[in-house]
């Protein structure tokens, strides 16, 4: 397997091809899928899909098409959710705690779903000890370099206050963290190793905006 | 003011400009800003801000950068977020209830924030009638026609289940709505005039997954 620097654009449909290969796999049929009818159901063209697969390796066969479940396997293997990843959760507020129903309540028994949420962190003493849920221990967020450790955490998401979001990322750059998936709505600052992707509402309504007076 | 097809990345980025100099004016100081300053605290080069900023017009001065105020309603104008814009929400359900409290009630009393949440949409009649917070009624799916015309409403979030995502989409898109912000977990198909942002959490880290093992 290659790896490469692919474009973001390009990772971002891999995951999209990934999830309609799940979806067909979960309904059955032919084993087989065409460039076609994947570009069809992730909304580019078939073009598009060869062009984005040629970049990672040879996985189609001319005039059969790709094999769902070795497609499916590859695009887990290259995305790296073929294996389980620990993830974190700081800010165990309303929103917090929505989004984590939300992404890993949904997903109970799904087998091919690679995120276990294993920890929470937050700032209020109140909160610490408690359970998110059975078994998910909030701890206070001077942790977040001990439990990273402790807990084998890959991946945090951040839904803290805007003003205490640098910080909490600095804490988890610290222990080691290359994934973050921010929701508060400031800019934040990471090393050039690290991956971090805003979430952010607000910003995503003001870019529709732009698009709602277009003739 | 030019009205063109500007890239979603410029748009992107013109939002996030907009965030900075509302921050800026709010904290006061120099009413003029560099590009350079701009750029630094959108994790931009200058020469990015001046690009991107000259596809809609001159709004700086050589040697002296941007007036903030100026700057600010320019880009307010663009962005079509110089007015009040009505939203509505469908799927009160508990990631559309944090989601909407966190956008709308964080933002009380900011005379910049554009976006007013006038609508709840349901299936569930349960929730039909109640209010989600004071004066914003939830009604069933089925009055989305007749609501966006009684209320004005211009834009929408989508928190509903994926299976209902497509059938409630169509139902905004033949009311007349151009920009839709959706959570639901599944593709959705509408017009060209129409602009439809996801906001996927989960395919969000299978994305950031990827980069976790880039040496």
């Amino acid at each position: 397997m290659r790896r490469l620097k692919a474009p973001e654009v390009v990772i971002r449909r891999l995951a999209l091809y990934l999830r309609i290969l799940q979806q067909i796999e979960d309904q059955e049929g032919s084993p087989y899928l065409s460039s076609k009818e994947l570009g069809e159901r992730a909304g580019v063209n078939s073009a598009q899909v060869r062009k984005d697969l040629a970049l990672f390796g040879e996985f189609g066969k001319q005039g059969v098409g790709y094999e769902i479940a070795f497609l499916r396997q590859e695009l887990k293997s290259i995305l790296n959710v073929d294996r389980t990843l620990n993830v974190g959760l700081v800010g165990v507020g309303e929103l917090g705690t929505a989004l984590l129903r939300y992404i890993f309540r949904r997903f109970d028994g799904d087998p091919h779903y690679p995120f276990r949420l294993v920890a929470g962190f937050d700032a209020d003493d109140n909160k610490i000890g408690r359970e998110i849920e059975d078994g998910v221990v909030i701890h206070h967020v001077d942790e977040i370099g001990e439990k990273v450790k402790e807990l084998d955490i890959k991946m945090f998401v951040i839904t803290v206050p805007a003003n205490a979001a640098q910080g909490v990322v600095d804490d988890c750059v610290e222990a080691g963290i290359k994934g973050i998936l921010n929701f508060a709505p400031t800019k934040i600052f990471v090393p050039p190793h690290v991956r971090l992707h805003h979430s952010d509402v607000s910003l995503e309504l003001q870019q529709l905006a732009y698009y709602l007076y277009e003739s």
